[in-house]
């Protein structure tokens, strides 16, 4: 028997990605590039345990056991790991023994935080160290192929998914633009937003857009490959001005985009675009940006800021969302107002580890 | 002394009109195409007064003095009129003649319903008649110096404002698709959505959207000109179909380009949001458009439905409503549930009259 168990990190895209080019393989329109948070405070854990004894795989995903398909992406994430280990010439494990997988996230799934993204990056990184493949390019096109997103996880610090030009998807993989130590004064606040309504799921709400939105073929052939080059420009220099705005600007982008399809997707709400007000306010205020938003397909805010401008933008969030808080509209984690602080800042980024 | 009272109905633009070539002159960067509402239930009405004894040139909104000051929208005109006077060999009212102007709107301003639209048309349609100048196309001009949409609002109907493509605006013109008579049977509702936030004012928005968009560019060349074309079709062969779907992505299409304005121009709520996702389900379970939504720039929804499907759209509408309705967050001018129907219901389409 072997067992191995791993953490894997969330990222938050800067520059989003929605919009798949083959649906299967989960090749992307455009490039995206993301910051990868600290496992600290949001992670992944999954164990990965092979056993001559077990008759059959199985998974459990926080506590619950999950169906384990033919032809699911779990079932084609394994697959694309023993061809790799194959490849390597690997022979720690033999690709006959059944797999026990657990997979737990130490955050809520309704929190929207892309649970899936670090859930199969740790997933695959798990079933790596199982069979003693190196993390490799390679390796991100496996994880791509759970969910999109989960490629970028696999690094720490700020990630690039490349779209690729392969039929075989064998050149959309992530790369690492710059380590964890990189930006060490970078931070993100997350701001979680309950929000009753119904939500178009990712995928689907992707497929539409391709299908409906006459405006998302003019975001990634002239909008997305000058914020790809402009935001690692601003990486590479830490130019927060530069990062803040194209990362707002990409931000509302993607969700006008959502808008334009059809029947229209949402996933901002009031609250959403109250703190959008209030940080476009706040830098104007501060007379240049000081801190940054990101929405992703939900109503949560991940605020960028550097570590010197936590506190008083911490501040500033306190007093002017204290009713929304109050009333229950604006929460972190269901818990009350003085725990915001604490909970909310993600500080530092690292990627997968065992 | 001579007098004349006109009113002026409210128009809805179904193809947004969102951008403008030209601030002054009021040139739109796209064609737009907009119904006329009957002016039994919404109106703008104005009272133009000249005399020899006026000693200066003075307007009331609404019961209140408003400043006519050199160089205003207001001035403007007024100049444009005396040159058209002129023009045309009117001589009924002296030029030099100073004028009391009084306008009201049956409906509040609050309300979000363009009022400057009717207002505008109101004061140039009733300064043609004081002045003997005929209902052209050069009237429509000036009507859209005072507010762009105003031009629209001069005829009954379906109605297309031009771009132009001349500098001094001369071809920049409304005209009639068809007349108020040709699709008896069309109705609007309007259900009027409270909103505490503060908008951005749409000249402040189109103006921003212009210099910061990426999107708005290609929705103009690429989008437009042929939803133009086919809502066109649509109108002249009363096929509601395509009128729903093509007016639907009109409205989603420009809160789309206001969101990826820079800071982004948010114009719709929740509530708005609610409506939208009700339409669609109601149509889906209807098993065609049965009604169309669009938004001009704040959360109230015009919703268009032919007169043999009002009854069951009605009470379809207040029964997702109610809770809204009660807690406070939508309400009809104020007025409690039941007299949703008979506020919101803008039957019929007819032009300025005196």
């Amino acid at each position: 028997m072997f067992s191995v168990t791993c953490v894997a990190p969330v990222n938050i895209a800067l520059i989003k990605y929605w919009g798949k080019r083959h649906e299967e393989l989960i090749l992307p329109v455009n490039d995206s590039i993301s910051m990868t948070l600290s496992t600290d405070e949001l992670c992944a854990k999954t164990t990965v345990t092979a056993s001559e004894s077990f008759e059959r795989n199985r998974m459990w995903l926080n506590g619950e056991e999950v169906p384990f398909e033919e032809g699911s992406r779990l079932q084609r994430c394994l697959k694309e790991v023993h061809r790799l280990a194959v490849a390597n010439g690997s022979q720690k494990v033999p690709p006959t023994w059944k797999l026990h997988i657990a997979s737990v996230n130490n955050f809520p799934t309704a929190a929207g935080l892309a649970s899936s993204a670090a859930g199969y990056a740790c997933l695959v990184y798990s079933l790596s160290r199982l069979y003693d493949i190196p993390l490799s390019e390679e390796l991100t096109t496996v994880a791509r192929q759970g969910s999109g997103s989960a490629c970028r996880s696999l690094y720490g610090g700020f990630v690039q998914w490349h779209r690729g030009a392969l039929d075989d998807g064998s050149d959309s993989v992530a790369r690492q633009i710059a380590p964890s130590d990189h930006w060490p004064n970078m931070h993100v606040l997350i701001l979680v937003v309950n929000d009753a309504r119904k939500k178009t799921a990712s995928t689907r709400g992707m497929q539409q857009a391709v299908k409906t939105s006459q405006l998302i073929k003019h975001r990634v052939e002239q909008v997305v490959p000058d914020r790809i080059t402009r935001l690692r420009e601003a990486i590479a220099s830490h130019d927060f001005q530069a990062f803040a705005e194209i990362t707002m600007k990409d931000s509302n982008q993607f969700h006008a985009v959502a808008l334009d399809t059809y029947p229209p997707c949402v996933y901002m709400n009031d609250v959403s675009h109250r703190i959008v007000s209030f940080v476009h306010d706040y830098n104007d205020r501060m007379g240049s940006y000081h801190a940054a938003y990101t929405f992703d397909a939900g109503p949560n805010a991940c605020l960028y800021v550097l570590a010197e401008h936590v506190p008083h933008l911490l501040s500033a969030i306190q007093k002017v969302f204290p009713n929304d808080l109050a009333d229950g509209d604006t929460y972190l984690r269901g818990l009350p107002i003085p725990k915001v602080q604490m909970l909310s800042a993600a500080i530092g980024f690292t990627g997968c580890s065992c």
